[in-house]
């Protein structure tokens, strides 16, 4: 009975790993074309990679290439192999660093050669040995500096690489000085294919990526408030579907945001290196770039609590919602609108208009206030329905004797006593019953229904929040227009002319795109004048 | 004149560079001891690299060995600088990676030099250049395949290049097998020796790392929110100084959570390399952890947003806070403690204690309940101080009066028109000197004022909105319990003992230490049983 079993559960083991199998093929072409159609310049560098593969390789291939350089030609491979990398900025640095790495670490050798050469066989292995420790040891730890590891990681690697290859081997070769002249000559071969493809075929600047990234950000920031508030003021009942599709379009207005620290970072890095290809500004501040990436995540948290506010378990009733629906709205689209303006002109590369901050912002502003302040009536609990569980405000004047009723209503009383017996309950069962996972599903909602009924009086409090949060982020707004105009002193942007403006509503409309990679293309006749 | 003055600007410049000069050397032993002092495992692990490298430099080093081997001895060299990394997870996934690389390329390669062989020597060499060019592409184009890029990233530059050299060099030299044979000897032996000083000697293992990196997280957190609530209800005219220094305390605890993503990830990626070096369970979810640090970053951003509350423009008086500030702090301190316990049962390895969410968080809760309840005077506006500021909330009622009175004393109507004032202000200076940067040190406060006077009715939403996300932390850390709890059914934890409990006060005020390195030491054992 029980191998039965097993060789039944074997069979559909297998059935389910051929069917795998099966459908392998067809998953790797999906997956191909997904990926080359999120950005097709992954397709050229695929090429470009190739291509330069296939040039270093002639070396080889070639005979009178080869009789000049031998079996050194594999340096050219190995240093086209790993320093050829996506974008320019990446080359550039991985490049520039294995120079640098190389021409230390033969110098320190030669050094070192010349030292232990004038002792005896013995002596030497064992100096050499001390030095490569020692050598080996340091560089390792200097890994660990944050400068160090921040600009030159690869470099030291390269450095220890190439050191310790030319100490140990010089031990055994005699004319090391050629062997490291060829090996020289070489990986400089690789290193010019590598620049000369990645600078002048097709390039893919680190630079443009973050610029892109930053416009990107900004229009998800845009679209993450819009949607967060329409879905808020939202009437449920009408089309769940539309609903998750918005909170979908909210998260990932703003998860792009959240998550861009390392990679802004990374790019700002790869793209100090890369050779300015804009005619009209001395140096571009990548690190204002940066700078503004860090006060966006900022602006990110506010719209990820905001966010939060639709997903709690407390909530303000929709019927009280929809009261402050119009102002609400406006606030959020007088935002959303000025972070697509100043999206357009980091696009652009011109400063924001001067009417950034519309008079409209302003009036969405002083709506609300005026909404909030036009409904004492909703805090004073005087609408039946909603009488037990808003803000007992009207304790003190007038509210003393409804908040009596309240109390004698037992429906408040009941919740409370519920609240305290399914408290009980959790605990117990929670003791008992610790690890049994369908139990935990019934519980959760118990737990949160602690918070809830605890919170009976706070019904009114996530609106306050939702409130108090959409004018945070018009105060932050302030923080990110400040460095987004610093970013265009800093980068020199054009100055602002109204004709520019007229793109504006037109972008609010369009679909967030890819960034277009003729951007990239253009640039490419400033670079190949500016070499 | 001219000249005199750049003369003096480069005798500073000059100057300035000297004193960089003279400096760098105390500035490189001060960063040393610094990075030494954060993590003394960085000094071990670089000792373990020099002696590695020490040990395959013997290949070369000593007669016998360096007979069998011969010149290929350098592949060993160049395995041990490229793979051996700071954890044990790191070295064996690129170990394995560049294990795997290597094989497939080699069994390609001759699969192609086979073909290869058969025809003439011009089209042999077109053939080669074609099957480098096909390889190198489709080879770069795979590392954008996300799974692959996250798993064998290297194992694919690997098999690039070893791919390349063999094919190429197979054209010029004769017994390629040969040289195959002796390469991946070597890279054998330089892969043993990483893996002998990453598993066996003073081993750093990523997964313990997580681990570590998990409770503090947690800590972290549980700080951050003590901290924020009572700096919101500190009183700042006793001591500037302190408030600011726990600002910092506020910062540093979230800020660990918030960029900890791509962290984590690598982390349990290398993690699920690692042989499992503890005892009692099956397999050690490294996911689950990363999930948890998902769950950990959605309450970190309720907790900015909480520290957000702290820092607005429109602050709610400290007057009325203060009648918060005992349920306010209680339900941060309870909050606070539960998340302590969950970082002490993950430390410890052992379930969390059923009394985790105690009834004095629920009491706490209550208590902010009736606090509220209990001061409708506040927001009716009685007060005199606050009556023009409060939510007008008495106006239906009783407030009719005083809200004629209000705008009648033309206080609130004077700030709305220094507000619109303000806002013109800004405008016309904007547009006409928008370049300056002193300006603009005037405008944001002006600009930041429009906020504030505009929303003088909302002195009351802050308040609520720090309640409310208070709360929201308490429904949070429900979803953080379920996902420890979860950990813990997964990673087998053991059954808590209420004898664990005591030393759960102790690390309350202990002060939050770095991970300590003899926990990994202990583990040694173990795993030399495993192999």
């Amino acid at each position: 009975m029980g191998d039965n079993h097993q060789n039944i559960l074997m069979k559909k083991h297998l059935q389910v790993t051929m069917n795998k199998i099966k459908h392998f093929p067809i998953l790797c072409w999906k997956t191909s074309k997904k990926v080359g159609a999120e950005d097709p310049r992954r397709i050229i560098h695929s090429l470009k990679v190739g291509l330069s593969l296939t040039l270093v390789s002639l070396l080889y291939l070639i005979q009178p290439l080869f009789q000049g350089i031998g079996n050194n030609a594999l340096w050219a491979v190995m240093t086209v192999v790993v320093v050829l990398e996506f974008t320019a900025g990446a080359t550039l640095c991985k490049g520039l660093n294995r120079g640098l790495g190389t021409v230390l670490a033969g110098s320190l050798a030669f050094f070192i050669e010349g030292v232990a050469n004038r002792t005896g066989k013995v002596f030497r292995a064992c100096f050499i040995g001390a030095a490569v420790f020692l050598i080996g040891s340091v560089a390792t730890y200097m890994r660990f500096f944050p400068k160090i590891k921040k600009n030159y990681d690869y470099g030291v690697v390269i450095f220890l690489l190439t050191f310790n290859l030319i100490t140990v081997s010089s031990y055994r070769v005699d004319n090391v000085l050629k062997i490291a002249h060829d090996r020289f000559y070489t990986i400089a071969i690789g290193c010019g294919v590598c620049l000369l493809m990645s600078l002048l075929i097709f390039p893919n600047w680190s630079g443009e990526e973050l610029h892109n990234s930053t416009v990107l950000k900004l229009e998800g920031l845009a679209k993450s408030i819009e949607a967060c508030v329409n879905e808020y003021f939202f009437d449920t009942e009408i089309d769940e579907n539309k609903e998750s599709c918005s909170g979908d379009q909210i998260y990932k207005g703003y998860k792009a945001v959240l998550d861009s620290k390392s990679t802004d970072e990374t790019l700002a890095l790869q793209a100090s290196w890369e050779p300015r290809h804009s005619s009209h500004c001395y140096r571009i501040p990548w690190q204002q770039y940066v700078k503004l990436g860090g006060v966006l995540r900022h602006f990110g948290y506010t719209v990820v609590a905001l966010h939060g506010c639709l997903q709690t378990e407390i909530q303000t009733p929709r019927s009280v919602r929809i009261l402050f629906k119009d102002p609400c709205t406006r606030v959020a689209r007088e935002v959303s609108k000025a972070l697509i303006e100043l999206a357009n002109s980091i696009r652009n590369r011109r400063h924001c208009s001067p009417e950034i901050l519309s008079d409209h912002l302003h009036e969405a502003l002083q709506d609300l206030n005026k909404a909030i302040k036009s409904q004492p009536r909703l805090f004073l609990g005087s609408n039946k329905n909603q009488s037990r569980n808003m803000l007992a405000l009207a304790a003190a004047e007038a509210g003393q004797k409804q908040k009596e009723k309240k109390r004698q209503s037992g429906v408040s009383l009941s919740s409370v006593k519920t609240d305290s017996s399914a408290l009980m309950e959790w605990k117990t069962k929670r003791a008992s019953e610790q690890s049994r996972e369908a139990e935990r599903k019934v519980l959760r909602p118990q737990l949160s229904k602690i918070a809830i009924t605890s919170l009976e009086f706070s019904e009114a409090l996530p609106f306050a929040a939702f409130a108090s949060l959409l004018v945070e982020t018009v105060a932050k707004l302030d923080i990110v227009i400040d460095e987004v105009e610093e970013l265009g002193r800093i980068a020199c942007f054009k100055e602002f002319k109204h004709g520019d403006d007229d793109d504006k509503e037109e972008h609010i409309t369009v679909k967030c795109e890819k960034p277009k990679i003729n951007v990239t293309q253009n640039q490419l006749s400033s670079v190949s004048g500016a070499e």
